[in-house]
């Protein structure tokens, strides 16, 4: 309640949730209070089947889940022997003695079934205190709730008859063209009930999610498959990739596909293209490497760009993104060279050079290409500098999809 | 509620109202369903005295928090001229008229104050619907969101009497120690009840959070400055720096102070080294540039590693780290050279070097060091990566403290 945390918890068991194709209508967050956790389960209570509650298992005094819950439903903590025997065997693997404060973590509602944690210490419940209503209980620490999330909760929903269908989604990506832009081109799609489509503005991409219910993932897929190939078909080179594609990625995809291989030469993203690239592993098989030329003396050493262009066009200029292009693609002995150079900011703008201002140049056996990006109008250095990189790679897809997939 | 999302506006929030000394006792999230919505603002507004809502006001048809809200608290939509002129001066700046579904955004209910939206097209608003009760709306986009509380909502509550005393936080951040331990260290500050201290296992390193309630920021900090004080103290090398610091950004004062200038050779993380070093605006004045060697090539031809070596000992070895650092350092011509070689995975490692084995090489005038290091006991590609570059900072910031501040 103090903003130390972000919920990941509850994405995390509303995905799957929509696998399992339990609806799922609210999320509540409350804090180690006694009297406002009870609030909550009394509306939950009011309103849900199923509950599901994270965090406050462990053996500290602000750890009141349990107690809280038994108290609620007035039925008495019983400490389990299994329960503290797993305890003491967690704890003797360690190395420690189990203290008092963490044998609590054993007390457990009467009746209520324990829920195992395979990685932490403290147990959950699976338990219906009521006719009706079942309630799950699991640690805050996301490691430990996923494990005992997937290891017992889905088995035990599965065989309950919570599971009836799955909700499955298919993300399409994009890249270059707006949300409402690309929302317009779709239309008729958007209004349709199974699968329903959505766009979404991703941070620098944009997305468009389809998302089918039916009684199968398979049967899902079936659905989506007509959809996602009409959305391709209309959006044509806009589409980039779909669900945990990446430019980079793609890029690599390409690459391969043609056997070519790819260096950079980087000024104001300062390594971070490179960083994208090689975040996809088995990258070494088609890029080199590349060099940060962050001070022109590099720009000049490494890459070999006249002096006399950085001085009388400056660094942030189609001249030197050119050069820095041909130079690391020559230098590194690479098909393909990506250059970027521009002004991240805060500092180091001008009236005919704003913030923002970036040239990223492409060199290859086709040909030099050069573009100019103004990319300053609403964003942080940050930002401007992962917007250069993605458009870099956007810029070098669509030169590779203008090449021809043969061996070098 | 399909977890597409994760809810970092509740967050922000919640720190937000933290830093105002408001109380803040529940988050409830709820899907686009006028009924459902309308029943968490019934509770809502059953136990709180301010109701914060973000999302659902802009122009498509599942944008429904206005009218829903209209109709709980039973009031009427009014389109807003100044509203309608404010959406129609946005969308002329962008070249587009102001289309029917966009212009809805302008219906506000009655007696409802606007709240301007300085980035985004959707207003939001400030109203009290009922005596007692007070409601804010927001876009749900966080850019947006956050720009309108800063502009608007803080200022006011603070001239409406919400902001009675504050809640401050300053945080201290800690590399190569971990949580426990230095919760052991530092224990009897850990009971304190005003300011309070409280551990936090970051991503990569460890926080101590120390939090003060008082009347004013200023009074805040008096509070906790002698906490700081001892908890460095006791904490020697271990701390790193406080709040928003980061380690390349402590490198970067470093540096400077020394007027000495860094160049990196990196591998395995493939430019994320130069990319956490560029982060930090201002760091052309002592980062010139570095070398992505991913290739075995580009180790030999641009860092002047011995091809030999790279034969007998592999890549990933103590002497290529070596050999690394000393070639960019020499190559670059600066006085400090920082090397990564290691194998991120998840292919690639062996029973002799495993995934996570990384070498961290530092090249001075006062000679090399090589260090080695396991990451990959639990940790995935990416984690090894940001942790390699990360501890490369760290060990570059205890040999900059070895070293004397003096110009070159």
């Amino acid at each position: 309640m103090l903003g130390d945390i972000l919920n990941s918890n509850a994405r995390y068991l509303a995905q799957q949730l929509a696998n399992l194709g339990i609806a799922h209508h609210y999320q509540t967050v409350v804090g180690d209070n006694p009297l406002r956790i009870q609030r909550a389960v009394a509306i939950a209570c009011d309103r849900a089947r199923l509950l599901i509650v994270t965090g406050g298992l462990g053996p500290t005094p602000d750890d009141l889940t349990m107690a809280t819950l038994a108290d609620f439903f007035d039925v008495p903590l019983v400490e389990r022997p299994e329960a503290v025997a797993d305890l003491e065997a967690k704890f003797a693997r360690r190395g420690y003695a189990l203290e008092p404060s963490s044998r609590r973590q054993a007390l457990l509602p009467a009746a209520a079934d324990i829920l195992p944690n395979p990685v932490g210490t403290a147990p959950g419940v699976i338990w219906q205190p009521r006719a009706g209503l079942t309630v799950m209980t699991f640690p805050g620490v996301p490691k430990e709730m996923k494990a005992m999330w997937q290891t017992t909760a889905i088995g035990y929903l599965q065989a309950n008859g919570w599971a009836n269908g799955v909700i499955y989604s298919h993300s399409l990506k994009f890249w270059g063209i707006g949300e409402q832009r690309l929302a317009q081109q779709v239309a008729p799609l958007l209004a349709a009930a199974n699968p329903t489509v959505a766009p979404y503005a991703g941070e620098h991409d944009v997305i468009l999610r389809i998302s089918a219910k039916a009684d199968s993932i398979a049967e899902a897929k079936t659905l989506i498959a007509p959809v996602a190939e009409k959305i391709r078909a209309i959006s044509g080179l806009y589409f980039y990739g779909q669900d945990d594609d990446t430019l980079a990625g793609v890029v690599g995809q390409l690459l391969s596909q043609r056997s070519q291989t790819l260096s950079v030469a980087e000024s104001c993203t300062g390594g971070g293209l490179g960083q994208m690239i090689t975040a996809v592993a088995g990258s070494s098989s088609y890029f080199w490497g590349g060099v940060i030329s962050y001070d022109n003396r590099i720009k000049q050493h490494l890459l070999g760009v006249d002096e006399q262009v950085l001085m009388t066009e400056g660094a942030v200029s189609e001249s030197v993104a050119r050069a820095m292009a041909v130079g690391v693609r020559s230098s590194l002995g690479t098909d393909w060279g990506l250059s970027i150079t521009g002004i991240a900011g805060p500092g180091g703008g001008s009236e005919t050079k704003p913030v923002g201002l970036v040239y990223i140049g492409i060199a290859s056996a086709a040909g030099i290409q050069v573009e100019r990006c103004e990319f300053g109008a609403d964003r942080d250095r940050d930002s401007i500098r992962q917007c250069s990189a993605l458009t870099a790679l956007n810029l070098l897809r669509l030169s590779l999809l203008k090449s021809k997939v043969t061996g070098r």
